[in-house]
């Protein structure tokens, strides 16, 4: 998606060998517009899958799915909770997920009332990088029984493993820039 | 805004006292057409306000701001972090808050890039109660030298006196749905 990488070389912020800051307009500040263009294109990319219900965890993904969802009939959206949380009620899908950068594992949560077998979900979150809260997101639509129409993803790191390892799991991988570098302050798109 | 209280005697779900899950439709699973008459009766209720920014906090608020925004000639969002973050560059505006469920006090963050004094700026939220999260952003926007437009709240618990305290300040909060009382599972208006 051009837009999305010229906003990314334009105001990213390439600081250490794989870390990409874009808090100016992702995941810290958002920039409205270009949420729009985002769920604009994950709508054009899967066109064709009957998306009744989108996944996501907090709190990155939320804005992100909330604007994507209008692109998709304002189909409702999930977001998985890593905290307890008072305001989950009854019985829940839960997944471990690793933190490499806090270096713990911490539970994901989906109540059981929000997803099941009628549902066809498309799954959406800011970065894919090794992939771990995917993973736990893809297991807990697994245990559902819904349908996965597939994974969104604005930016795959695409110098480490996650995409990988879930498309050779046979999963749609739709990322909308896919950076294949980031060396002395300069990203380099795959 | 009656559509919202009609959708909380529906759909929600008083357990305790002073508990009230909206779980379906506000913040776990979110209804999208909802948020969106949410966001044009903030719009409708600021109408006279320049605002040029949102203000919300992780993760419940990002949604809801998301969606407001659009109604506000999708002014940027920025939604303050409760836990560091590897993604927060540079120097940041700070708060404490205290959480009486969680019993501890955390730090909440906003980069000090996306506030200043040329903002005007709305701050959003799903729920009032003590106050605690929301004098946290007030304190943040107050250190910024923007212009305070007011808040606006989904769910404010009439019967807690964070609403109180804030408007004895002199601060606008806009709040949608104002709930009186919550016994035995019944929730009252006021």
């Amino acid at each position: 998606m051009e837009l999305l990488k010229q906003r990314i070389l334009q105001d990213g912020h390439a600081t250490e060998d794989d870390v990409l800051k874009v808090d100016s307009f992702l995941n810290h500040q958002m920039d409205i517009d270009l949420l729009n263009e985002i769920g604009k294109e994950f709508r054009r990319r899967f066109a064709g899958e009957p998306v009744n219900k989108i996944l996501t965890i907090e709190a990155s993904g939320i804005g992100i799915a909330a604007i994507a969802a209008q692109h998709f009939g304002n189909v409702p959206v999930v977001f998985a909770k890593k905290t307890q949380s008072r305001n989950l009620d009854g019985e829940l899908y839960t997944a471990k997920v690793k933190s490499f950068t806090k270096g713990k594992v911490y539970d994901i949560q989906v109540s059981k009332k929000f997803l099941g077998p009628e549902d066809c979900v498309l799954v959406l979150d800011d970065f894919l990088a090794k992939g771990q809260a995917l993973q736990g997101l893809l297991q807990i639509v697994k245990e559902s029984g819904a349908r996965l129409a597939g994974c969104g993803i604005v930016i795959e790191k695409g110098f480490q493993e996650g995409g990988k390892l879930l498309r050779e799991q046979g999963i749609r991988v739709e990322s909308l820039a896919i950076i294949s570098s980031i060396s002395n302050g300069t990203v380099t798109f795959a």
